[in-house]
């Protein structure tokens, strides 16, 4: 049941309508990590910098997160992204990318993870990601997350990555671009005929859907009354998803994972997306406890059955 | 159990990526109407002129609407819409509006009508909208529409029409624009003090909100493969809400509405919205049957449940 996690470990300057934060950790493998570890053992493999803080490296410890795969270059910066919301944070303004020792993450896997069943690959480069995929031989349940810019600039390779993916996370603007489609349920199959038998497609506010087969699964976005930060909700969202299907494989009736249980795994997903953006940063994680999680779980249940 | 539907009977003239039509049936009164009457009798309340159709009578009449509260001024021409959609059918450019007979509209309803229990009021001026409540002292449960150019110009009146109404259905920017708060579930809460207990917030493709009280319930949108002409969506989804919960007045406990109800409302209402989408103007609704309105229903409790 144990989990890799490969992307970014970062630190992030935010600002949105309730506040501003100059340096905070961040990065789409600490929330995903941080956001799956809720539900399952998490190895992470990550590259940082000699500035990567000791109460950075502690918050992940306490959530029993494997740092054995977390590279640190002593000479090196960590990963930093500033970023400034708009009023209604639906979007947001790049100020600052500063790669420092990511530029040069070429991830290797310890010994130790390379016999785990699943594996979540963030946002990185496609051949980075295809790469780690193949080290990992009996891996049973993989997949990831993309952008833009890999979809623009790197098909060929994004399009060589994906055949070999069980399951991709994406956003509708995302799955839009990727399939030429702009109907999204059109959108969805051609992007499952390009390898990935599950795919989420992530609707912001509105929620994600899910589609396995012919069937798919419409799940609601939770209703804030206040969003604080949404940096880091669709890395949770990714983290609450895979984070419970790995959890869930003890309980498994012969290693199938069926479309009940990925619909309850999209679920985790907004949970763990909807925690996250109530404070700034991973703050939420601080705190949260296993039985908020589920009271949220239940809530979902409540305002979405007819 | 009877429903009166009040608002406008006019011609559209549509184009969509999908095609053209220069004039054809169209007006919120209609689309309601003909939505409802797949669940409850109906009585129109509109005026049309003399260029009005035979066979547009006659659709209506198939459908065992009542035109008794059809006034007919046989020297005027019926209110004229006509309008272009963007190549994603998010957006919709207007090309004519000719009021002509809808101008002076000033609804009277029919002695027959005034003893109905429920009332839909279409989108028109909130002092008519006002005028209609006046005339119906036994109605049960009364609501309707209301737009942008309303809230903003005759705020007043519309606070005061919204006052003895039940419910409200809007959509989401008009109701940012009613309560002045951007977040959804705060805005709710603003515009259920104004009077209406049950709201509903309509999300375009991505479903609808209803609140009551405390509660919210979260319904998807259809996930339609093609979107014809979205023309009258809306308004077949309010025709679709309202209607059934007239229908189901005779299996009621005691009169009281409870919230399963309005969420059952609430999907039949994305039912009628869908099917409305499936071709031009509302060409659906001369072959729809109530076995595809109760399969589609099924299909959303099979895409939505968890």
């Amino acid at each position: 049941m144990s989990l890799v996690v490969v992307g970014s470990v970062a630190y992030d300057g935010v600002e949105t309508p309730h506040g501003k934060v100059d340096r905070m950790l961040g990065g789409a493998a600490t929330y995903i990590s941080l956001a799956a570890s809720y539900f399952t053992p998490v190895k992470i493999v990550a590259v940082v910098g000699g500035d990567f803080a000791a109460e950075d490296t502690e918050l992940l410890v306490s959530r029993n997160i494997d740092l054995e795969g977390l590279e640190r270059v002593p000479d090196g910066r960590t990963f930093f992204w500033a970023g400034v919301y708009s009023a209604d944070m639906n979007d947001r303004y790049t100020l600052a990318t500063e790669l420092n020792v990511f530029a040069a993450f070429n991830p290797q896997l310890p010994a130790a993870y390379r016999s785990a069943n699943y594996l979540m690959l963030g946002n990185i480069q496609p051949a980075l990601q295809k790469n780690v995929r193949a080290q990992m031989d009996g891996v049973q349940f993989v997949g990831g997350d993309t952008m833009n810019y890999w979809i623009n600039d790197f098909r060929g390779e994004l399009l060589e990555t994906l055949k070999e993916w069980d399951f991709l996370l994406i956003n509708d603007s995302e799955a839009r671009l990727l399939s030429g489609e702009t109907n999204i349920r059109r959108a969805a199959a051609a992007i499952q005929a390009m390898g990935p038998q599950a795919l989420v497609i992530k609707r912001g506010e509105y929620g994600a859907i899910l589609f396995q087969g012919e069937r798919h699964f419409i799940a609601p976005g939770y209703l804030l009354e206040r969003v604080f930060d949404p940096t880091g909700a669709g890395d949770s969202f990714a983290g609450g998803f895979i984070g419970y299907l790995a959890g869930q494989e003890a309980q498994r009736n012969r290693g199938e994972i069926d479309f009940a249980e990925l619909r309850r795994a999209v679920i985790h997903g907004s949970v763990m997306g909807s925690f996250c953006c109530e404070k700034f940063g991973v703050d939420r994680f601080r705190t949260l406890t296993h039985a908020e999680v589920d009271a949220r779980y239940a809530e979902f249940q409540e305002c979405a059955s007819f």
